[in-house]
């Protein structure tokens, strides 16, 4: 490709390291969750870099932070970039964050170069994807969207009880300007991949076509409360021993349907979690995860038809309380043309990718044309505080956004 | 037997049934844990009730309550009974409480009858034997028979930090009088069987010749967190699997060496337990129990010997953190045959048990001559709120209790 515009590398680099000071955790990475003092910190830093580049901030009701670079054609809908500053609450510095500072060094490079585009092109950092303080992931993105109901999402709670709406409130990113979905003429996200297929394979690029599709469940079992020493194992009704047998079962199913499949059960409440007490009730998370639905689907039966059998060898009761489903999505197929074409011009090693996890991109996908480019990870490495990338690896990837993008806002 | 003493039944129930209102529970039992201002209430109460029967108070520097009927014969060893006030976090009415209550009531029979005994008599409130808050349980009774020492009693902290010293200081039970575990003639518990044997041989009495042999470890897997999503089967170090395989077979272990033993996994902590990032720490404590101690070690060793196996499957690492050991005792000899030869002449139904549970009679048993009484409870239910007894079952045990006691402090 002649004339390919390039990033700052370095630059770019320099704002991710400013970012991983922020909340950091125990050891490199970083437990900035949503909307704590933390999140706030990291916000008023990005509004001042993208001041500083000449954008105009708007914040909507969800706490969405948009960043516009104008465009010559003031009517024309914008071009938009995003994904999430926010993190797990022992993650890395990366996820998320790259995608959104990608953006900003975008726009510092089209200021730079001195590039006008026709259409305007934005910058959005969407509240709370991790969905570890607040239920579920991708609430900012999905309340855009229109996923959600807006009263609904200012209502979801933290642990403590505490509200959504309140603490946007608190940290000062409540705003009044409510977006309308569609007014986009198409997103692009950029994230790193959270597996290990591109490192494996020598490549800078995974153009995502779309998603696995992702079905859940929370699963309570009801026991009863006794003893654990005169009670005899005929009079138990063991609810952790129930939960104990679906998450081995779900983790043999994920072996069944490998390497495509992956089955997990990471989360597990237990009442009253006490030396000497059986447990009278447990919650399971159950998460299955294929790149075809209908195999989704049939890991999912597989996990819902065992239930009744550990019931009744465990003597306790199963129910499921809550279930969902989400990706299964496929991304617009003219913008996959478009990063593939960019690529292979720019000769960045590439390949198409689907995407394991969940992203703002699924939401946004809902109302506008979006697409989604993977760069490395070491190791796949991700949801953990050692998640590591290298420059070199990643700003070809950077590069190709940049390029789609500017193509894109002038055609 | 001519002229058996026999206590006021209705007099027993209705100090039951106060206790029972002081810290209810969320149904029909109580939540009392040690050191609470609930205890503290509880032991306000039993204070004033003792007082009021003549007795004198000692409180030791454990908590331990020590209330003294005097004997003709004021150089003479006590004759003690005790058990204990707190309750398990979702526990029964009835569990050490009735054991606590039945010594008073013994004592105000023998105010009522103006009966002297050679001995004095003491009932005693042991602190924290539910083990609840405060690990490990039968705190009070382990530091007066010097098991533990008393400066690591008092430094034991709850689930928030606060210090086991602090919170006796706090309600007013941190006495300064240490008493001598070798000033006991004898030790007597009376205690609800928190099993169904009684029950369903329609016996009045268990007469506990020593315990079930316990054998305890925490066991501690270590893994890596990684996201639910992207991460292939076969790239996890899922700590939660490998928790959740030897909770099963925990279990399993339990019916195999049924009905005698039981096997069991009540607590379980899992870091980060957040749903889509999979556990890197997780920490099961393992509990097995059996009349006999080669069977005991026998279950013991099958759980002990699948660590490895289940580490390598979960790929994940497997230690012992902690391992403990209780019970397989057994009861004063003499103690037993005087408690038959009383429950005999008395045509109370009864037959001998060992003990599944701890109890404080297990400490005070290796500094004095110890025996326990069991009564019946319904169902064998309890650690339960629903954990209930009916005054008729109950009350031809304490009449035994009362005059084994009685027959002892004159011998």
């Amino acid at each position: 490709m002649k004339n390919a515009l390039e990033i700052n590398g370095e630059r770019l680099w320099d704002t991710l390291m400013v970012s991983g000071q922020i909340s950091p955790g125990k050891s490199t990475g970083l437990d900035r969750l949503a909307l704590t003092d933390g999140d706030r910190a990291m916000r008023d830093v990005f509004v001042g870099w993208c001041k500083d580049a000449g954008c105009t901030i708007t914040i909507d009701p969800f706490g969405n932070i948009f960043a516009r670079r104008a465009g010559r054609d003031p009517q024309a809908k914008p071009v938009v970039i995003g994904s999430h500053l926010d993190t797990q609450i022992a993650g890395g510095k990366f996820d998320g964050v790259l995608g959104v500072l990608s953006g900003l060094e975008l726009i510092r490079t089209l200021n730079d170069l001195g590039i006008e585009t026709k259409r305007p092109i934005e910058v959005v950092s969407w509240t709370n994807e991790e969905g570890v303080r607040f239920q579920p992931p991708m609430l900012g993105a999905g309340a855009f969207a229109g996923i959600h109901e807006a009263a609904w999402v200012l209502g979801q709670t933290d642990p403590d009880g505490i509200r959504f709406g309140a603490e946007l409130e608190r940290i000062g990113y409540a705003g009044s300007e409510r977006r309308d979905s569609a007014d986009i003429d198409a997103y692009f996200e950029l994230h790193i991949e959270q597996g290990p297929v591109l490192e494996e394979e020598g490549l800078h690029v995974g153009i995502v076509t779309g998603g696995f599709t992702s079905l859940g469940a929370e699963v309570e079992f009801r026991g009863e409360n006794a003893h654990a020493g005169p009670t005899l194992m005929r009079d138990r009704k063991d609810a952790l021993v129930g939960a104990a047998v679906l998450i081995a079962k779900v983790n043999e199913i994920g072996w069944e349907f490998a390497p495509k499949g992956r089955a997990t059960c990471a989360r597990l409440e237990i009442s009253p979690n006490r030396y000497g007490i059986i447990a009278d009730r447990t919650v399971v998370t159950v998460d299955v995860r294929h790149p075809e639905a209908s195999e989704t689907e049939q890991m999912y039966r597989r996990a819902m038809d065992v239930l009744p059998i550990i019931a009744k060898q465990a003597n306790v009761e199963a129910t499921v309380k809550k279930e969902w489903r989400f990706g299964g999505l496929t991304f617009d197929a003219e913008l996959v043309n478009l990063v593939r074409t960019v690529a292979a011009e720019m000769n960045v090693p590439h390949r198409h990718l689907l995407s394991a996890a969940g992203h703002d991109a699924y939401h946004v996908a809902t109302v506008a044309p979006t697409v989604m480019i993977f760069t490395p990870c070491r190791g796949g490495v991700t949801h953990n505080e050692s998640e590591h990338i290298e420059l070199h690896y990643t700003v070809p990837g950077v590069n190709v956004l940049l390029n789609a993008v500017v193509r894109r806002a002038n055609a």
